[in-house]
């Protein structure tokens, strides 16, 4: 069905701080695309077939701006230790598996079934080095009708033997190979993925630039998560100023080439400003950065410069798929954030986490994210009766609640790109 | 059934930093008591029934130090203010409804069925000022089979009018009807609770301190969340030294008079002192400290100085009832507050959060929360086969797994004092 109607109770983001509630409206889903939510149908699409969702709640489907498929083994364990050793020692051991296609192939079913199932439409996910296992990973993810931006991981120094690539050029040439082997995709399209600069020598972010040039690719990366990572690049790349130029000097990081970058925990000013200027999007992953000790980011702030954030479950480092807990635990951090860290910034507003999790990832896939006319239709509807109140409620508190309390058996229904992916 | 065996993957504290784990092992119940924990099931118990939980793992039922039962109706909701604000704006409004005891009977309905549901075995409750609605409470925990200690709230000045009692005589007479009215209750039992030294006039704290003596009452309150409620409590009480003193100087504090306070985030160096001194019981909230931006309390540093902790969820400045999460998120606060506050005190482990939500809360119920020789026997038995994982994981990683991501789902079956109150 390429043209129908949903009633319901709408809620979507203008802005970070306008919230849109039409109660017993409408969103209409004109060829994949939004034609605009509505307190009276307009003339014109009182033919189209209608969902009746009643009393439910409809909000576009979410996007997760940061995620590690093959991580998704071991989430909820092994939150001992800060960033580099926890790669050490818990990630890349699981990450090295994935060469058998046959580990990777159970595995990523695990990973596109629990995915399909939660309200998230649209994600940016690594993979790992193996081309293979990438390329099924996203197989899997096309078949499920989920949108995904999906990295082959570049990595060649600093890594353990059986996941390290021999040479920057042997990566770069898999990659190629890899990129090939992924035209034929809709949903789901390649994105550069250098692990993060301690994994990639200067020579294989040059490479790997002469790729985006060519192919036109996106990147996503990590960026400013720890202290520690961030002395180590200081060592690493003696001539940069700050950890986000090691990306720069080749063109990796925004505008010709769009980039979303995990993390941004401790950016300093200069880095802030060049992502800024740069339209780089920042991934903001609240669940990890509390789960390795990183800190937390300022996402207020980043908001208030006008600049592009949305966020990441970043598993395994955050334990959970849900969006809705990433939603919850980024005004919680940020609250803490406030007392701990910096009364100048604001804790973030319900509002502002719902804008994150929806449009501001959703910027970037293009037009995504929001009921808006000429957006992807992309739709969750959400059942929220099991959590039960003696109490009247408006639809913005059984929203507000919903971000807190929400686990997939509240959502009814879902769509992605106009097409519906399940109904219960 | 008063004894029987129970077979399974057995796993409880016998300190924080112990954590015992018996793979296919048993324990026993007897008379409602815990006869150990065992590898191999010695003579005599042979004899006994045996549930057969075959991989599912058994856990002592959780204990919750600290929740609010009035405020579940608005659990998720209005978390936009600081203590004193969210009180006033949101809390207050809800509590004064249970003066309608037919709302009151609807309302807890929905509590003590999601209570029911979850893996809390015993709770410290808080009702309102209504004696009608607090009993109300009471018969419903006690015919769930829940065994709890819960409290009518006092309350006589800085209150709205419609939930301020009209002199501290009345409130303790009213008190005392309510106490009378509490005694036939098997696991229900009631518990002296004046809400927090800025709702308690110094009257009132000593009345209440003779019921404490005439009926020899355990007791819980508020203490040290918010800085600007620790100012205020200064300003209300200028004799004392820190907030602390405010209920000891009548007693209410530990010792003679077993007591739980609440939150306990900033308490000073004299306060805490006199905590460990008066074998205070301290509810840690997490979630609640995160929600109000209250901080982050030194758990650590209570643990370390031998004092008394548990969890509470604190509903409904904390939005789940799960102690699960409360776990998850004890462990992750404490991260935070080592990377923003004090590097002094290491974050929390797994084992020891596992011991805050079992024996540690347990002991202010007796010897509760644990699978040694002579505890009440409380257990949950977990069901983990929905987290699906392609590699394998052991006991102990599969708890560490249930903790981040066990929702009501994942319990199997659950029994409190000995009594199967539901298996799935």
């Amino acid at each position: 069905m390429k043209n129908y109607v949903m009633k319901g109770n709408i809620c979507y983001s203008k802005t970070r701080q306008e919230l849109c509630i039409i109660e017993n409206g409408y969103v209409v889903c004109e060829d994949g695309f939004c034609a605009g939510a509505y307190q009276e149908l307009p003339e014109g699409y009182e033919a189209f077939p209608c969902y009746h969702y009643e009393d439910q709640i409809i909000i576009p489907g979410l996007v997760d701006l940061h995620v590690h498929a093959p991580q998704y083994p071991f989430r909820g364990l092994g939150m001992d230790l800060e960033l580099i050793d926890w790669l050490n020692t818990h990630t890349f051991a699981e990450e090295a598996k994935y060469a058998d296609t046959e580990y990777a192939g159970k595995a990523y079913d695990i990973f596109v079934e629990d995915l399909f199932k939660s309200a998230t439409a649209r994600a940016c996910i690594f993979g790992t080095i193996h081309t293979d296992a990438t390329l099924l990973l996203m197989e899997k993810l096309e078949a499920a009708g989920l949108k995904a931006y999906v990295g082959k991981v570049n990595m060649d120094r600093n890594s353990p033997e059986n996941l390290c690539e021999e040479s920057a050029e042997k990566s770069v040439k898999d990659t190629e190979k890899w990129l090939l082997k992924s035209q034929g995709f809709q949903n789901v399209k390649p994105i550069l993925t250098p692990r993060f600069t301690p994994s990639c020598t200067d020579e294989l972010l040059e490479k790997l630039s002469g790729l985006q040039k060519k192919y036109d690719l996106p990147v996503q990366s990590h960026l400013s998560e720890n202290l520690g990572e961030i002395q180590w690049v200081k060592e690493l790349c003696p001539g940069t100023g700050f950890y986000g130029e090691s990306y720069h000097r080749y063109g990796l990081f925004g505008n010709s080439c769009p980039t979303v970058m995990a993390h941004c925990v401790h950016s300093g000013e200069e880095e802030t400003e060049m992502m800024r200027k740069q339209n780089v999007f920042i991934a903001h992953c609240p669940e990890s950065n509390a789960n390795l000790s990183s800190g937390v980011a300022p996402v207020k702030t980043y908001l208030e410069k006008g600049m592009k954030v949305g966020l990441g479950t970043d598993i395994a480092a955050g334990s959970s798929l849900s969006l809705f807990k990433a939603m919850a635990m980024a005004v919680q951090c940020s609250k803490l954030r406030w007392r701990l860290q910096d009364q100048s910034a604001a804790p973030l507003t319900m509002e502002e986490v719902f804008y994150l999790a929806t449009k501001g990832g959703g910027e970037f896939f293009g037009k995504a994210g929001s009921f808006e006319t000429g957006y992807e239709f992309d739709a969750v509807v959400l059942d929220d009766s099991s959590i039960r109140h003696p109490q009247k409620l408006n639809v913005k508190e059984r929203l507000e609640r919903l971000i807190y309390l929400a686990d997939d058996r509240n959502i009814a229904a879902k769509f992605v790109n106009g097409k519906e992916l399940f109904k219960k």
